[in-house]
């Protein structure tokens, strides 16, 4: 077995819940938990870069990941370390020789920011052309209801605390590799964006689920990511279907028990499931 | 009765659902409405400062209020003009007087976007102590059932299309003043502050009603709009329970039907309903 190179990472997960009271309808008290949302401030060979909120599940995954999904590193190789201190909320993140133009590329950032007030957006929108998904991957229907009954007794926070999405990352049985929770939906991609370049697993097989809804960033990040398949439990917006449409990748939504939609790519996907 | 001041506005609402065919389970083809979504790039005084991800139901009220909830101006009357035109999808802002400072404040932005990787953070957080919501503002428990049961019968996108989110503002009967929908929960929250100034609305007797989560960010912009009440159909974290403590405003989540959680403020809170 070779060994793969690791940055140095901290292990800084946060407690996911917390417990309050609540007074309910009849004016009783009412026990209950709540997910956890802490600021977390990268910095760039000690550079400001960005403050995120984040429930804090794998804060080293999330910094890895949001880097490499705006496009600030291109191989996990040039990174160092990655240490995260909740003592004062900060990922202190060292790269091998620095990044190019970094304040150049902030300031472009500035302006791009987008999406749902969300991450950067213009130069996500210019890539497109470049995406190209393996069209000879395939996805059978008893995978992708194997997939949903995976999720649906999976543990997740969301069943215990509620508010937080849910993304996760399966091999081609649908069996659960990588699975993240998040306040914030983009987080949850970004950190599974990071432990893919840690664990150092290719995309091209793979299917990609999310709780939230697919709107234009998430198709964008699912493709760039390189994974042919994307599954939501939520819906869709126009510019999640233009963007599918034009990447090709195979897109479904409405995802839950044996139901589902599926919006786009069918020529990836054998519908070979025995009616229930 | 006394005319107010309004900049002068375009009306240039997009179409905000699309008809698209998909394949259910079954392998039938079925029609379905999806959300609009599109970029807007907002310029003032023809410098670019943001693109937003939006449905476009009011995209001027939500320039407005972003420039509000960002602290980028201070009065309406600074406003001379707001013109949007999605032919290049930008919308153009004429300021009185500029904006003092503007590309500091925009490099100050940069370093402190957060909150689920939305909006600024930083200054927000710095103004909470500086927040003083009336403690003589008072809520029935039959206004809050009525608000609720508003909320159920209003016709919306959401119903139509799923996958975006819906903000409310109403008075103290809990009669909506104002529903704004987006793709993104931020920009309808940033809408109705738009709207609020439009129409010169005083928020100390008003609801404000989410069906989004009550994160960090939710609850502080509440807040700093001034209104003392703030209903979510969803859940809580950690911070935004925190801040609404700090702040002293009245808050409820799991709103809907007759059931409710009443995390905070219970001086405000009057239970005058009946048991049904």
């Amino acid at each position: 077995m070779t060994s793969i190179y690791r940055p140095e990472c901290s292990n800084a997960k946060r407690p996911l819940t917390f417990e309050i009271m609540a007074q309910d309808e009849k004016g009783e008290a009412s026990r209950l938990f709540i997910a956890g949302e802490n600021p977390l401030t990268l910095y760039i060979d000690k550079q400001e870069i960005v403050t995120l909120m984040t429930l804090g599940q794998c804060p080293e995954a999330l910094a890895i990941g949001y880097l490499r999904n705006q496009r600030l590193i291109e191989h996990v190789e040039d990174l160092v370390s990655v240490q995260v201190d909740w003592e004062v909320n900060a990922c202190a993140i060292t790269t091998r020789k620095g990044i190019r133009n970094l304040s150049a590329r902030l300031a472009k950032r500035t302006v791009t920011t987008g999406c749902g007030q969300g991450t950067v957006f213009g130069n996500l929108m210019e890539e497109i052309d470049s995406i190209h998904l393996p069209p000879e991957a395939r996805l059978t229907e008893s995978v992708l209801l194997s997939l949903l009954d995976n999720m649906r007794t999976h543990e997740t926070i969301y069943k215990q605390a509620g508010a937080v999405h849910g993304c996760a990352l399966t091999d081609n049985l649908g069996q659960i590799l990588i699975y993240v929770e998040d306040v914030g939906r983009h987080n949850a991609v970004d950190a599974i964006a990071g432990q893919m370049w840690l664990d150092r697993l290719q995309p091209e097989d793979k299917i990609f689920y999310t709780t939230g809804r697919l709107t234009s960033e998430m198709v964008i990040k699912c493709a760039q990511m390189g994974i042919p398949f994307l599954v939501s439990r939520s819906g869709l917006t126009q510019m999640g279907y233009e963007i599918a449409c034009q990447v090709g990748i195979t897109l479904f939504g409405r995802a839950h028990g044996r139901h589902y939609l599926l919006f786009h790519g069918e020529d990836r996907f054998i519908r070979d499931a025995l009616p229930s």
